[in-house]
């Protein structure tokens, strides 16, 4: 049984900082000659973690609890009683204004990974009375296709939510196609509006990215204290670790984003109270990055081949969860953990929107 | 002598968890029965430091440098050099353009320091070459007036950055003071969507908050690396913690952001090779708070009486110079440190707004 996810030789790593001197002496000139500072846009860099050497060597399924001393938060039925009150108004609006609240899905290509997903969003949104309407492109569509499918739901009154279901394929610019996008209807929260909005103190974003928002819940119904506390949000990606560590900040915990260019991320987060891990890296965080009694969120969905299951494949977190539950107090497993409660911060998010639209309260 | 910057007891620190405990409470219902997380406006506290105990301890005046082992960075005369090139583009652009860039300002009321911190940017301006433009308005004005003033600039084509010098007096709203610039011209970067672009990977923001970006350009002027060091913040403030930590993280260090909840904030910031401190708190860093050989970077600029000096005042930073300068390698002094960086930045931003709008390159 192998891995599906791309690890790459650890000699690239090395030589990464040194690509980037490159760059740093290249752009300085084109972009600004009064400042050594290089441009932002020039300093980005994929982060590529070095393979976990033993992760091969990890019990593949979950069978040894012996030791277990952590409590598995059961995400599935956390959000499946969010869910039920979410169905509930949407019940309730149908009655008084008899409008539903409406969600687009917008997939291109055919990525297995993808269409799971979106199988599962349509489907929770059927369980739960929100309109959906998927709209599939091919994956050698052009940019324009993209964009004009999401000008259409943006115009479409019915619909309250629109969500492009990410990553794009390459040629695609991920950038200009989520900027079509009506503020109003982002319930994905990805809008660089609505990031500033989550960032700075005294305001509110419209919409609060859909994982990081069922994380915090998930903290928040565990009983697990926050402020004060110290955070660590393992990757940095635009749609989880960002917004996650942006939203741990606001609610005063001391957050320390770990990456791939961190040195010593094992020694960071065995100090944290709370964990995040948002890296898609298998079995990363082994139990030594864990402190005694520490809270982990496992946001890791990364699928690996496994024939004995029907898709042909299974889906394995960021946490040695083997590992984790004998040192953690609290861990989310995968599945089951945090991926049923960002289809709810969905569901509510577009619950939301069309109440916000519609003024029904 | 006495501090003028308002200090708080320690009790009141003590009860403000339970407040926000209440907040919870009482906004859960309010605002969204699905989810126990609260608003996040809801969560929003003044960061309230505990005094630092014995800051009154320390020599008022520089002296003892017996044993210093640090390098102090000369901001004074960097920002020199920087505005002597900022100086050498405009008359360029006044040649073939027959244009200068224009920088207009907003002051509200008559604080003193915020008088000051106006008078230097305008004399800046003027050096370099920058047109500038004051408008003052009575401490009660409305916020209307504010407003107008701020759309007027937008309007003036002579104009290519607006600053609103912050703090307003409380009755005005920021955020709608904020809003209400043209997002072409805000040289501070305070908007959000210039915020969120900061944020987000792959992205640019329009400007990049004064403050933040000198301390980046003096940490690499001074050859000091950025790329997988361990860098801790201190303050999280919408104008300077906040986008530091953001702009820090996109230049791949490790970042942690220490605020007012942080427990053990000395410890946290003892194993950081890297120290911006933007607290405001006279002292607050204390030689312990200093990991051999770290570089520390001072924005607080916090005004204290003593009437030995011209103004009747003098500026103190959040560092306790005296002890840092013994444990660190690189250190700035307030003032002649970080400040002069600032202005220089808003001379730049301003310089690079009008090029973006007269299309000079």
């Amino acid at each position: 049984m192998g891995l599906l996810a791309v690890t790459w030789p650890k000699c690239l790593k090395k030589h990464l900082p040194l690509k980037l001197r490159f760059l740093h002496t290249l752009k300085d000139h084109h972009f600004d000659q009064i400042l050594m500072s290089p441009a932002l846009a020039s300093l980005d860099l994929p982060d590529i973690w070095t393979p976990n050497s033993s992760c091969q060597s990890i019990p593949a399924l979950h069978k040894s609890f012996n030791q277990q001393t952590a409590e598995v938060l059961d995400g599935k039925s956390i959000s499946a009683e969010i869910r039920s009150k979410i169905a509930d108004e949407v019940r309730h609006m149908k009655k008084h204004l008899g409008k539903v609240p409406g969600l687009a899905v917008i997939l291109v290509g055919e990525r297995r990974d993808s269409q799971i997903y979106v199988r599962n969003k349509i489907m929770a949104c059927e369980e739960v009375g929100i309109k959906s309407s998927v709209t599939e492109l091919p994956a050698d569509c052009a940019e324009t296709d993209v964009q004009n499918a999401v000008m259409r739901f943006n115009k479409d009154p019915s619909i309250h939510g629109i969500l492009v279901q990410l990553p794009l394929p390459q040629h695609l610019n991920e950038e200009k196609v989520l900027d079509a996008l009506s503020l109003e209807k982002d319930v994905d929260g990805f809008h660089p509006l609505n990031m500033g909005n989550l960032a700075i103190r005294g305001r509110e974003p419209l919409f609060i990215p859909c994982t990081p928002k069922g994380c915090i819940e998930l903290l928040i119904r565990s009983g697990v204290k926050i402020m004060g506390k110290k955070a660590v949000v393992i990757g940095r990606s635009n749609i989880v670790g960002l917004p996650a560590s942006l939203l741990l900040q606001r609610h005063h915990a001391t957050v320390t984003v770990v990456h791939a260019f961190t040195e010593n991320p094992e020694q960071i987060t065995s100090k944290a109270d709370i964990v995040v891990s948002a890296a898609g890296v298998p079995n990363l965080v082994r139990g030594n990055w864990i402190k005694n009694g520490a809270t982990v969120i496992d946001v890791g969905t990364i699928p690996v081949e496994d024939p004995s299951c029907e898709d042909g494949y299974r889906l394995v977190g960021d946490v040695c969860f083997e590992e984790a539950v004998k040192v953690a107090s609290l861990v989310t497993p995968v599945p089951g953990g945090v991926g049923p409660m960002t289809v709810a911060m969905l569901l509510l998010n577009t619950l939301t929107s069309a109440k916000r639209m519609l003024n029904f309260t």
